[in-house]
């Protein structure tokens, strides 16, 4: 059971003696935990040293708290892509700081790592509920983002120099990553500080987390565009309404929007190989479903397809430490325009890119409320001098993971109930390989 | 383990002998199933008679159905009080039965139970796919429904009449209770009716369902009308926005959109008793808060301090099969109108009930996924023979639930984590009892 | 043509002597006038002194301005009930003094005229662009509004002591009684100070103004709320949607709803009386209605069929300056279902009374547009030295009214086009009268 | 006064001798007409044969009507691109032929005028009450549309062929330019056909119409993609957001849209030519920008700056019958990172093209409103007899048009206050040509 993977104990800094300043007088104890495995055939094939089947910490104040609140400094840095609900979290942690805990000394790290790192020249922010009250409303980060790591030792200089106690990182798998080193490098120097990270992928594939916030929000926002694709297919001859979506490594978003409008007619994703060419092949399905019904609505991951590509004009432009992706919506708007052409079929084809508009809106109230919660218990953890964790949904209970265990991504199963869902819902052939 | 709450067996009609005619090729095989309790403390205290630990059967396409697709007539009602999600899960439910395993014989009941009983004189409406395609863009039921149940017998002789094979019914605890003397009548008739509920309870407060439908979209709503009733209280001096909302038995909507939208300071639920008068009264606590910050915002359900109406003009109009509750809300708009200008101090109170605004939209994209799962596995349950279960979400799983499990309510627990983070998001005492 | 309705000089409170700082180049002349009544058969009824058909001041940026803007001070004030799009005025100003035009020293005085007495302690808000950035995504006035007026004397001790120059006033024709009153004493003192109006009144009832800003907003509020009736109505047995509307004096935005969603068979308003009683009362229309359809939705103004209502127990409790309105809501919901109780017919209305949730809204786009270019004709109006005016619309051009042209109410005409389509479009009897 | 453009006559089939049967007993005299210029200074310029100034037939309901309710058909077709509203006039045209003058013989042609050539096989729509009665929550067209005209003779075969009395056409001013055609073939017939125009643009650029339809729409949507927009450029160091909006010939979205949303720093339109480089060009301003306020927001109508672009490979692929642009979004996209990167400058560039999520939405209520009366006096018109003209709104007043009238292009006026008004809310230099 060495495996990192599989290793759900979380670090404390030490003794816990203050009792918590907070008044509702409900707490949660270390030792309370949920089982990791729940199906009933081989719920406890995997377990601990103590014989125990394996489980995770679940959040919620403690009745000690490790730091002081009259004195600690708490810090707050976004990183990596725009996600709905990034603000919510930031004002969550600081009204939960400062009216829960009476934390009064809290500030922003501008554009993400880059805000340590003293050569940028980004000012921080002071934090206070005034400023923050309303930032709800606004889509992005208050405190900007910027992607790529920096020198862990530069930062943790940084740190210390700036006395920062607690270090909240919203961020994605790579400040995940960030977030770890940052730790390890804290406690390899021996410092008392915190860190708490509260996980960000709006393509919700983090692995262990239920869900992760501005998915939901990020749903909400593709179902319009596939809304408008489809009444753009159906308002002209032979319509094609073909939308790309977020989901570099995986298709989440887009199977999970394509089954709640389901007038998606094709959805592709990376999880899921297919061919444009030949009798079961991509154009020929879409050649038969035009036939059949007159219009279609094409829904794609911007990571799919992408053994396809060979055209290295295609690369994506937008920049960043992720892989670089070949543009597979052009692709397929290039590949369907020239199919039609050479059977002299006549289509219109509306091509849709909806990316940043749908990760730069504010968070709906699913997220909002579920990015209040996170705030929360990534406050209570910090406090309570917990580090080298995130803060999480699991099983419908918030939960403690250690870092090292969020950092691999979920895919959608291409054998799952999710999958067969989305088939179901589409209608498209089970599979386009020939 | 005779209790009927933890008798998590589901009945089938018979043997199933007919292949699954849809294609996707993914099976969940009857035996798979989850714990019901995953706390790492006391997960196998509860046993089966087997010496296994209770688990719950996973909803999902058997390999070989019960109904044979050409001949059966399946047929939908939809009962109780509005929520939004209702026509997501009527189109749900029929483009699964049309599309996926080919039945081309489904109607809709309608008015409720209603629609049943002949002296109504309603007619049944053809559901087609080209008919109900659009129908998720409007809110309430186009099956309409009503409240009350109707005689049993009578209702059992129409299914019969009417050669209704699958029944899905939508509905509330009242309506689960009637779809389970439903099954129970049709199990003494010795008829092979399959009964399916799908549970409907804009509330959220059903017995072991994660979730039920139509309460994102509740959240969502309420959140608008606080974010109103906190612009009215900041935009005159020493403001208050009152708003009542649904919550009859439990406070989950009001917890949640408190937690969602953090600008209420106070939130009053059925399971939390509060005091108006003394020093430690709700009415005291309100005008320490308003000295403080000259406006607030109150959050209360409709089932809350009920103990304090003695005055019998406040009882509820909107009859139904329901207790009648005394009007909280008009109640504390005059309680507290009353006590400010007891101690001179002039205020100015906006009160708002938008109960019927917030349950007559349509589903957001969050309960428009929820719905189309549900309807999805509602068919292959019922078209592999189950009956007198319903589909559920638990531990965020879709499972097969007996009816008799769910008919008890989930109240908000004043001991428990929500509630906590509740206190924590508004910032009232945790107890205005003297 | 001493009449002052239609006296449409603009006071200015000297010569223009500085160039106007601001760059675009464009300025329109004093002398651009346009034609106050555009109608073919007596446009030229109405005559000047000087022989010429009666015409209204153009407004936009004067080449010469009076004020410096290195010395000047502008004060916002708000006042009378919330209305969406009250931010994006005082943003719009405070933007355009500050970048057009350079002015730095710009205030915000709080809760209406209150925050000019000094026994209120109110203190005044700095308004930078920094603090007004995001306003407009918030409902309500970030000054916040009082009801009723303040003594004149007072008011104006209070605006020499702040040594404000130019006063923006936004508010309802009650706000611009008190502004004309403010101007008045202000030139009796010969004092050097501009007095600008910007009317709002969500009523859309403001005699020569085009449109009022807020109405816009309104209409698609309201519009939510009547579908959400509709759905009410349609899904129960003889079911009723009965929805209270803001509308004192003036039935606009009843009738414009009722247009734009037409799903009201009724719309009632205080500008066309009605009986409830008799073979052609509005009772026994609803019970036609619903034997014909099943369903009804009715729209009612708030100010209609006062003079049905005798019980004193429906005096409105929300105090003001306005007349005190009795409830017509609740006297209507209660008269319906006696009415129907009496003839033994079962009917499920549904009450909904959404002005709260209508006003404080943040302006749609169309009314932010429209705050915005009336908040920068304002400024350009006020630092050219006008005074005692207001800016608004009138056949789709931006002018300057003088305050006292704008204080009478405009009502719907009960033989006009726009009631006419309303009769049409809800197919209600053209008379409800006996 | 034999121009074309200035020849308000409306023409009239023949004698109206039949009563109308509408009840609201309220009518409009075709001698009712409103001034066609209201400008003081010149308002008399222009004057009929009669001597009188040149006015315009004001629109509404006719005493007697021309066509018999009991034997009329109507027909309708939506030509050209997609707009927000063309279902709420479609619905509005049908109910109120329905119910108010008991017309009950409406067809609808499918797919623009190729509906009306049988080549293309498609067939026609009944359109009843209850088949169009929730067409207004659905964005496009649901008679589906075509870009392109026919040949006019066998267009006016098919008008014969299938007993048509009044069409309805509902398009852009290529469509209107093929009503006014068919109306010519139709005089040289000798038919008694009524073709009455129902003017689409989403760019708000038609002659003499103070809005089209859709634009409200449109512009509420373009400003919530300007919102993402700002919200990116202030998510990542030195960012920017370029956003592409419809406006072919015009820039009135984009002018309108900068307004409400005065986040927009640049907006770019086909009337204001503009360098790319130079001391005084567009490059060097955004440089300037950058510079000062770290993040920027650009937005350009789709036919700005075609001058610039020489690179024929961004031809617009979008065919129609308009003429062919070029991209001068992805134009502008690659210049300014090409500029950038020469000036080794980092920028965060996200481009956004939202045209097709814009157009196909559902219209907002003011739209809503707006094409509800359209249709409303279209029919009025029809029935009426009254041919070759249009439906339209001139200084706020609802008016007939000669189709002709109405053919040619409003621009936005360099030197008019529109523009002005855009200048002052962006902060761009008045002018970027060198």
């Amino acid at each position: 059971m060495k495996n990192k993977l599989y290793d759900f104990t979380i670090k404390t800094l030490g003794e816990r003696k203050i009792p918590t300043p907070h008044t509702p007088g409900y707490f949660t104890d270390d030792k309370k935990r949920i089982l990791y495995n729940v199906n009933l055939e081989n719920f406890d094939k995997l377990k601990n040293g103590d014989g125990l089947p394996l489980s995770i910490e679940v959040a919620g104040p403690r009745e000690m708290i490790y730091f002081d609140p009259a004195k600690v400094k708490a810090a707050i840095v976004t990183c990596g892509g725009l996600c709905p609900g990034i603000n919510d979290v930031i004002r969550s942690v600081v009204m939960q700081l400062h009216y829960l805990y009476g934390v009064k000394n809290i500030v922003g790290i501008r554009y993400g790592f880059q805000g340590f790192i003293p050569k940028y020249g980004h000012d921080v922010m002071e934090l206070t509920p005034e400023f923050i009250k309303d930032i709800h409303t606004l889509g992005g980060s208050i405190l900007a983002s910027s992607r790529g790591g920096q020198d862990i030792e530069a930062l943790v200089d940084s740190i210390c120099r700036m006395n920062i106690d607690i270090l909240f990182c919203i961020g994605g798998d790579g400040t995940m990553r960030g977030a770890e080193a940052i730790t390890e490098e804290i406690t390899k120097r021996n410092l008392n500080v915190s860190v708490i990270g509260i996980p960000k992928t709006i393509d919700n594939d983090l692995n262990l987390i239920d869900k992760t916030f501005g998915f939901d929000t990020a749903i909400s926002e593709t179902i319009k565009v596939i809304q408008c694709a489809h009444v753009e297919s159906k308002g002209a001859p032979m319509g094609i309404g073909l939308v790309k979506i977020m989901g570099r490594q995986s298709g989440h978003i887009a199977v999970s929007a394509a089954l709640a409008q389901n007038d998606v007619n094709f959805v592709l994703i990376p999880e899921i190989p297919f061919d444009l060419e030949g009798e079961k092949g991509f154009l020929k399905a879409l050649e038969r479903r035009l036939q059949k019904r007159r219009h279609a609505v094409i829904l794609v991951a911007e990571g799919a397809g992408q053994d396809l590509i060979t055209n290295d004009e295609l690369a994506q432009t937008d920049a960043s430490g992720n892989v670089r992706l070949k543009d597979i919506g052009i692709f397929l708007k290039n590949k369907i325009s020239e199919y039609f052409r050479k059977i002299e079929m006549e289509i219109n084809l509306k091509y849709i890119d909806p990316s940043y508009i749908i990760r730069s809106v504010p968070a709906n109230a699913c997220d909002s409320l579920y990015c209040a919660i996170l705030g929360q218990y990534a406050v209570h953890a910090g406090m309570a001098g917990k580090t080298g964790m995130v803060v999480g949904l699991y099983l419908n209970e918030y939960i403690h993971l250690p870092i090292s265990t969020v950092t691999l991504r979920k895919k959608v199963d291409p054998n799952g109930n999710m999958w067969m869902r989305a088939l179901e819902a589409t209608g498209q052939p089970p599979s386009m390989k020939n």
